[in-house]
């Protein structure tokens, strides 16, 4: 269009190499040129990075596998519906025989962020909680060795577990490792409120903003923080008034025996809240509206208006992250000489 | 390599042309030069055609949405599971608060080829049966009325049901629709044995294809034939001994309430039966070996070897055909009017 001088014609080549640079460092992802990536105690979800695609396949296919548990009905999934935010939408889960769990069943959707694991972190990560189900009389109500017997006589598992921990005896531990591997992939990362951060300002509306603004300033992100919003701490259930529930849960103090934690939970991520209803570790509160006033109430002697909670619950749901596209695995099938599923006796 | 005088040449390009035709159209899938298809009484499965893609994808969802139950915790696929070959590997299904439910679920893979639905026959198609599950109070619990109150409350479900069948109010007719619409795309074309039907000799072994013959021989083909290998006929169930079984279903006599047909039960399908155990309407059979062996005395009159029991089984497993491969649905989130759960009173 028109005629730069070679000097400045060299200085342009640099200054937009610098510039390229910037931005593919700084905002990845980001789609316009005048992303600035935001400051925020909030941080966007990193999508989850693929190590051994054999073990993640072999975990999802566990993962889906009701012969895991005593009835052959009820699979992790179960409870933690990959098509339903990872969980099951229900105040407490439904167990084996119908049996009504304690608490809660919480996301798996970015639940490798948790610091630990379990609402009173009795599993110091994926692994190890994820052997706790199976053997849970009011869960799966399954053995260990009964679960190993079981994918021990079906060649489809006992090959894939070959490949992969090598011709080793299958145990326990193989079986929640390859499950843990699976979940870490379930992140759910560019959410809207994920695209603001990065530098996107129509990625959320005005009053989206101002719900995120109310949610700083309240003092929220004093828990619910970093990249899941939550999940890095303990806190008390309960702070400024006491939380009426029927739920005779304790929390941390049950794995503690110190009574100074009693009603202490793992601080839930709040990243797909939206999809992850009812709330609480009792479930009792069944919309966001609810949860946001008792939160506000309980945790910060605070009483937002109709209006502070309707903008709370709108940033609220810019957090819906893009959910983990699955193929559902082909299970391979039994043997006659697999151990056979037990649901009525 | 040799010379070929101009006449032969022009000849030979003419032939070759034709073969060309013929095995584009005859032996379309067969990846050899040599395909006849074959004139058998089983009939190789035609994959799926896919009209109406959206319709499929909100028949998908419905298949796979707990909220159709009155607990919150059952979808189609709990018990037509289709990482398990369209079943539940159960010799009886698991109800509404863990209640045992009659018989048998049948597997939901080529299920649109029945001539007929449910063991026996009180469907007269996939439509028609899919209302049932969910308003039976064994099954899913629930009534129709409130599956609609549950769908209607959530934006994105009015928004497809609207986009497909208008703007119309939503009723039980359209989920039912939808849900048949996505069943009639679970087939499960090309397995080996349908490779050896259109024509590729190595795609059975020679103690697999003696297991056909015998099948055929023997004259388990009168009832099992066709596309699906059965599903065409009612079929007394102990021909020539009585079947012994604890299960008080009757059958298609239950339908009629002619006296005739006591016992009478759909064919089932022998596709994929090698993923679709236990056998028999009320899952008695454990095993495919025990099933054949069954069938040879009650239907047949006939006690075959072990050896002939399992060349017969080894033909049975060459049936098993790929398997849908889906992306598991994201459903859309409740909203705070949508009618909860109830899944323990």
């Amino acid at each position: 269009m028109y005629k730069t001088p070679i000097s400045t014609r060299t200085a342009l080549i640099f200054r937009n190499a610098t510039l390229c640079t910037l931005m593919a460092v700084g905002v990845a992802g980001a789609d316009f040129a005048s992303a600035q990536p935001k400051d925020e105690p909030i941080k966007p979800v990193v999508p989850a990075k693929i190590d051994n695609p054999a073990k993640v396949e072999l975990g999802k296919k566990l993962f889906f596998d009701p012969r895991l548990s005593k009835s052959g009905f009820i699979s992790c999934n179960s409870c933690h519906n990959l098509s339903m935010g990872g969980t099951d939408n229900l105040p407490t889960s439904i167990g084996d025989r119908w049996q009504q769990g304690p608490i809660n069943s919480p996301t798996v959707l970015n639940s490798g962020l948790n610091f630990i694991q379990f609402w009173d972190g009795r599993a110091k990560d994926l692994q190890e909680q994820a052997g706790g189900p199976i053997a849970n009389p009011k869960e799966m109500a399954f053995t260990h060795e009964l679960a190993i017997e079981v994918l021990n006589s079906i060649p489809q598992y006992r090959e894939e577990f070959g490949k992969i921990y090598g011709n080793k005896k299958l145990d326990i531990q193989m079986v929640t490792d390859a499950i843990a591997e699976f979940e870490k992939t379930l992140k759910t990362p560019n959410s809207r409120f994920d695209k603001w951060l990065k530098g996107d300002p129509k990625a959320i509306t005005a009053d989206e903003l101002k719900g995120y603004r109310l949610f700083k300033d309240s003092g929220c992100v004093a828990c619910h923080n970093g990249e899941a919003v939550g999940g890095t701490s303990f806190q008390k259930m309960g702070v400024f008034e006491p939380y009426k529930t029927n739920s005779p849960e304790i929390g941390r103090a049950g794995v503690t025996k110190a009574d100074v934690e009693r009603f202490h939970f793992k601080v839930p991520t709040l990243r797909n809240v939206e999809l992850t209803y009812p709330y609480f570790h009792d479930g009792a509160a069944r919309t966001l509206e609810e949860a946001v006033d008792i939160m506000g109430r309980l945790q910060l002697a605070k009483k937002f208006t109709t209006e502070e909670t309707a903008l709370i619950v709108a940033f609220l749901k810019t957090l819906t992250g893009e959910q983990p596209r699955l193929q559902l695995p082909i299970l391979p099938p039994s043997q006659n000489n697999t151990p056979q599923p037990n649901p009525f006796e």
